[in-house]
C-alpha cells in the first residue's frame, strides 16, 4: 500500500510471564500465574515464555518455575519456553519437561559482568555447553542478545558485534536470535540500520526483535522492522516489565498495542485481540499499577460522553 | 532505506498551548503561558498555536487570548495561529494583531451539534463567513476537520466525506487542512486508507494530520503517513491535551517523541530536541501530572544503575 510492503504474517512471542514479571516485586502466587497462562493459551498465541530456571534467591518472582511447568495445561499448538542461565538451570528445566529454552548474553562486556556476573567469553562458553546438552535432549533453543541498541554502561555498540555473536549462537544450535533493546533506546532509524547490518549475513527468518517502550518508539520500530522483513517480535501482556537500567517508565511493548497495530494493516498474528483482553483484564485486576498498554487503558476504562469537552 | 521512502523535511505545528491546555482545569497564569511560549519560540519551531478566541466562560483556560497576543515577543520566522470559532472571535483576533487563524468543523453531524452547538451546514456557513473576512484582512487560514477517523457518536465516517469538506475548506481559502483523529482511534492501516482517499483529489502538501495517542498508535500513524507523503503534523509539548470523548488516557502525540523519531530517520524538522526539553522541563514543573511524553519521562527522570536488575 503506497510503497509499503508488509509481511502477511507476524509471529508474536509473549514474554509477560517471564520478562514482564521478573522485575515486579509483588510475588504472584503460582495459581495466579497459571490462571494468566491459561487465559493467554486461549488467545491464539503460539509462543508463551513461562518462567526462568534461575536461582530462586536471585529472582523470587520466578522461584516457582518447576511447579508452574508441572501444572501447565499444555497445548500442542503452543511453545512454552523457559529462560535458562546455565547447565544447572537447563537440567532443572529438562527435569520439568521443558521442550524449549532460551539462552542469553549481551553484546556489552560490562553489562554481562554486572548482570550475569561473568565475562562475555564465559557467557558464550556457558551457552555453548547448554546448547550441546539441549540439542542431545531435543530441546529447542532460542537465543537472546541484550543491549543490541546500546548499553547503559558502554553506550553504543556496533551492529557488526551483534551480528558476530548472533552467528555464533546460531552455530551453537539456536533456531532464532532475539535482538534485545534492553534499555528501550532503539529508534526506527537505528532499527533499520541494525537490520541492514544483520541481514547481510543472517536470514531474517532467524531473527526476532525485542523492544521496550522507554522513548515511546517501540511500535514505530516494529513497523519499520516488519516493513524491512522481520517477522517475529517479543511482546508482553499489558506492557509488563520495566527495566531498572533504563531511565523513566519502560515496559516491554504491550502485546495488545502491537496486535492492534498489526490488525489494522491486515497482518495476521493468529491472536484474537478480544480474547487477549480477557487476559489483560485479569492482569489489570492483579497488578493495577503496572499497566503500560494504551489499548488496555482505552478499552478497559469507562467512557463518559457527558463530560464537558472543547475541540 | 530498504523500501522506505521518507520525506527530507517535516513541518510540526505545536498545539500544546491551545489544544493541550484547553481541557486542563488548572488555569495557568498568562505569564506562565508566556514563559512557555518564549521557551517554545527558541526551539526552532515555526508554527505555535497560541490560544483560541472563544467565549471566556466556555473555556476559562483560554480567556486570556487577547492579553497573550498583546504580550508575545513575536519572531518573524514563526507563525502564531489562534483558533477562531466565529466572526466575533475573528474580529477579536484581528484586533489583537493575529495574522494566522484556524477554523474548525467535524465530519460528524452529531459531534458538531454536541461540540459546537450547530449543524454541520451551519458550521460550514460560519467558516465561509470567517474566511471571507480573514482573506480581506490578509489573515492566513488553516482548517481543522475533527473526527476524521471516527466519531464517538456516529462511529466510522467515510473518508470521502472528509475529502468533500476538506475541498470545501480549501475553496473557502484555507491554505491547509489538518485531519483530526479527535478521539485517537486511528491506526497505521486506517491512516494509509485515509491518505489514499484524500490524495486522489487534494495535493498532500495541503494536508496535515493531527493524532492523539489513545491506543498508542500515534507515532506509528505518523511514520506511515510520512512514508505516504504527508509532511505536516500537529504535536503537543509533553503530549498535553486529553480528549474527554475518548476512552482512557489520550494526549496529543508528544512533540518530543515525534522529533525523537524523525531525528532517527534523518528527517529534518528544524527543531532542536535539547532546546525543546527545556520547555518540557518547564511544563513538567507546572503540570507534573499531565506528562504523556515517553521521551520526557525518560530524559527528565533519574537513572539509577545500582538498582537490582535481571535480564
Amino acid at each position: 500500500m503506497m510503497g509499503f510492503k508488509f509481511p502477511k504474517k507476524v509471529n508474536i512471542v509473549e514474554v509477560g510471564l517471564r520478562d514482564g514479571l521478573q522485575n515486579i516485586k509483588q510475588v504472584l502466587p503460582t495459581e495466579t500465574k497459571l490462571e494468566l497462562l491459561n487465559l493467554l493459551s486461549s488467545t491464539g498465541l503460539t509462543a508463551i515464555e513461562v518462567s526462568s530456571f534461575v536461582r530462586s534467591d536471585k529472582i523470587p518472582q520466578l522461584a516457582d518455575a518447576e511447579l508452574l511447568y508441572s501444572s501447565i495445561d499444555l497445548k500442542k499448538s503452543i511453545h512454552y519456553p523457559a529462560l535458562v542461565p546455565n547447565v544447572t538451570g537447563l537440567l532443572r528445566a529438562i527435569n520439568s519437561g521443558v521442550k524449549s529454552i532460551c539462552v542469553f548474553t549481551a553484546v556489552s562486556e560490562t553489562f554481562n559482568q554486572k548482570n550475569i556476573n561473568c565475562t562475555l567469553e564465559q557467557s558464550l562458553y556457558q551457552i555453548e555447553r547448554i546448547c550441546k546438552i539441549a540439542r542431545q535432549k531435543n530441546v529447542q533453543i532460542r537465543g537472546y542478545i541484550s543491549c543490541v541498541f546500546g548499553c547503559p554502561y558502554e553506550g553504543k555498540i556496533a551492529y557488526a558485534t551483534t551480528r558476530k555473536y548472533a552467528q555464533l549462537l546460531l552455530e551453537f544450535g539456536c533456531y532464532q536470535i532475539a535482538l534485545g533493546d534492553t534499555i528501550g533506546i532503539a529508534t526506527p532509524g537505528e532499527t533499520l540500520k541494525c537490520i541492514q547490518q544483520l541481514k547481510a549475513e543472517i536470514p531474517l527468518t532467524k531473527l526476532a526483535m525485542h523492544f521496550h517502550n522507554t522513548y515511546g518508539q517501540a511500535l514505530a520500530n516494529i513497523l519499520v522492522a516488519t516493513g524491512a522483513g522481520v517477522t517475529t517480535f517479543d511482546a508482553s501482556i499489558c506492557g509488563l516489565g520495566g527495566c531498572p537500567y533504563a531511565q523513566g517508565a519502560s515496559g516491554n511493548i504491550a502485546t495488545e498495542d502491537l496486535i492492534y497495530m498489526l490488525n489494522s494493516l491486515g497482518i495476521v498474528t493468529g491472536v484474537d485481540l478480544n480474547q487477549l483482553l480477557l487476559a489483560s483484564a485479569f492482569v489489570k485486576k492483579i497488578l493495577p499499577d503496572e499497566i503500560e498498554s494504551n489499548v488496555v487503558r482505552a478499552k478497559l476504562s469507562g467512557f463518559d460522553s457527558n463530560k464537558p469537552f472543547h475541540l
